[in-house]
């Protein structure tokens, strides 16, 4: 039988959030602790236990669907998160098979991208399309391919990289250990490195972030600086605008969906972001898709949204 | 019910090729003949319903499930040749209503490059096969993608143009209009293109294609110089492989296929393009997907392989 719950958990380096879900996309109640605090993996799982218990105690024990995951690297095929460097308590780990034992419901993993796609699709501005992709910008440049209403997996469960297709040959040096990936040029980090870059090749002038060290750039800042007229950083814009824009239309050459969904911190610059990748997106466009495909913002509230996606991997 | 045979047609700008195909992908008959006779669009159809009829005549007139078509721009979801500026006798031609109504059987229509990943699946490698992609190399540079054991088709149903996505971004001038695309680089033009730039570049020292002009040089010619030592030679095919296998892990990163098939005229150099190829995806390939996708040569016969995808087209 089918409820009208379900419990979304979004796994992140430092915090790990819980919410309860509403089939109608409403999410009813939160809990958190801290990712970070652990160093054991039991001491992990108990403390996730208990705060999906605790959730339901004090939303008057709904019966769920179940438990979504979004994770690094989390693997929808296989429900184990991978090697994940970041989060070694995690690393290797079957969590769909320990959770469902401890919780005894049913439980889905993916990767917080893949989750984010699956989230647009069952609550946000994907409900009626069969065809899409969504871009995460954040620390990385995540996505999850759509088909047909169906997450495309491949066959390790790993597709959708976009952000680890290389944009440019012999470009700037990544993390994965390769050169010229999108995510070097689109992430937080990517729009970081455009500023640097353009900075150290124009030279200071009178930039409003000259006594900002490298270190210490955010795209916030770069985009706040850009609102108020900095060239260096509406330049960083025009550029990840650009590179973006391009990564789209390539993202159509091979997929040709209906619409490309953007979301995450860097989108939140608005018009400054997206108006360049507009741009890019119509130069760089094979002709024959022209006016079929289009690119938006996300329709999922930036609070809620990865709590959505690993709820919405349900219903995958 | 379903028969043991079809007929698989090849419109190409100069030959119209037709096949009767048996269910073991074997060719029982041809017929041809030259597209490039016609002018009036009337005259060509009444040309190529009496081909089909003259083959099935010489075969014993076998039952049919029905005739497939690959043509440049032929699209399955609308059963349309679009717009085809070297072929103005069949531009946005409705082939399949037209021939379905002329001869009474079901018709399946999409480009060739589409086909031929269709092909692949139905009598070549790709039978046991749920993810894969087809690359054709030839005067351009298609491809074909396949998912779940279905060809991928996209909102247009012109997906799986790998060959119009940018590869190099403000790279060399593609014969769409724009710059970069893997078809200025891995295609027979392209693989010319490389040649000529290399030789610009380095002068022509004691190369043993000095007295072709760039106009006359074909990929084949660059083999059999490469195969005999000659230097500006073998780097084109190893600058040509390192495209084409850069390529190949976008495609992966995308869509973690099973397996990539190459195919096309510029395969036939065999090792000399396929080895640095293979390097160069090895090198570019994403560690998760690594040992889980292999790049091989098509598994059908070159003379028969647009018959045979053609043919195919009526299992999609």
């Amino acid at each position: 039988m089918k409820h009208s719950f379900a419990i979304g958990i979004d796994i992140g380096g430092t915090n790990t959030d819980l919410g309860l879900v509403r089939s109608d996309g409403s999410c009813l109640g939160y809990n958190s602790f801290r990712t970070s605090d652990f160093v054991r993996t039991n001491d992990y799982i108990d403390r996730l236990c208990s705060a999906i218990t605790d959730l339901l105690n004090s939303n008057g024990n709904p019966a769920i669907n179940g438990i979504g995951i979004g994770a690094p690297n989390g693997n929808y095929l296989t429900g184990s998160i991978g090697e994940a460097p970041n989060l070694p308590v995690l690393s290797n780990l079957p969590i769909k098979e320990i959770l469902e034992r401890r919780i005894g419901t049913t439980v889905a993993v993916s990767n917080d991208a893949n989750a984010a796609a699956v989230g647009e699709m069952v609550y946000g501005g994907a409900k009626a399309l069969q065809d899409f992709v969504t871009i995460t910008l954040g620390t990385g440049v995540g996505s999850g391919i759509v088909i047909d209403r169906r997450l495309l997996l491949g066959t390790t469960g790993d597709a959708g990289e976009i952000g680890h297709s290389i944009l440019v040959p012999e470009g700037r040096i990544c993390s994965c250990g390769r050169q010229g990936c999108l995510e070097e040029y689109a992430s937080a980090r990517g729009i970081c490195k455009t500023f640097v870059e353009l900075r150290n090749a124009k030279g200071y002038l009178n930039g409003m972030l000259n006594s900002i060290s490298d270190e210490r750039l955010s795209p916030k800042m770069i985009a706040e600086a850009a609102q108020q007229g900095d060239e260096l950083s509406i330049e960083t814009y025009e550029k990840t605008g650009y590179y973006l824009g391009l990564a789209c239309a390539n993202v159509v050459a091979y997929l040709a969906p209906q619409k490309i969904f953007l979301m995450g911190g860097p989108t939140q610059a608005g018009s400054l972001l997206m108006n360049p990748t507009q741009q890019s997106f119509e130069k760089h466009l094979l002709s024959i898709y022209k006016g079929h495909v289009q690119i938006e913002l996300t329709h999922l509230k930036a609070n809620d949204a990865a709590i959505l996606g690993a709820a919405a991997l349900l219903e995958c």
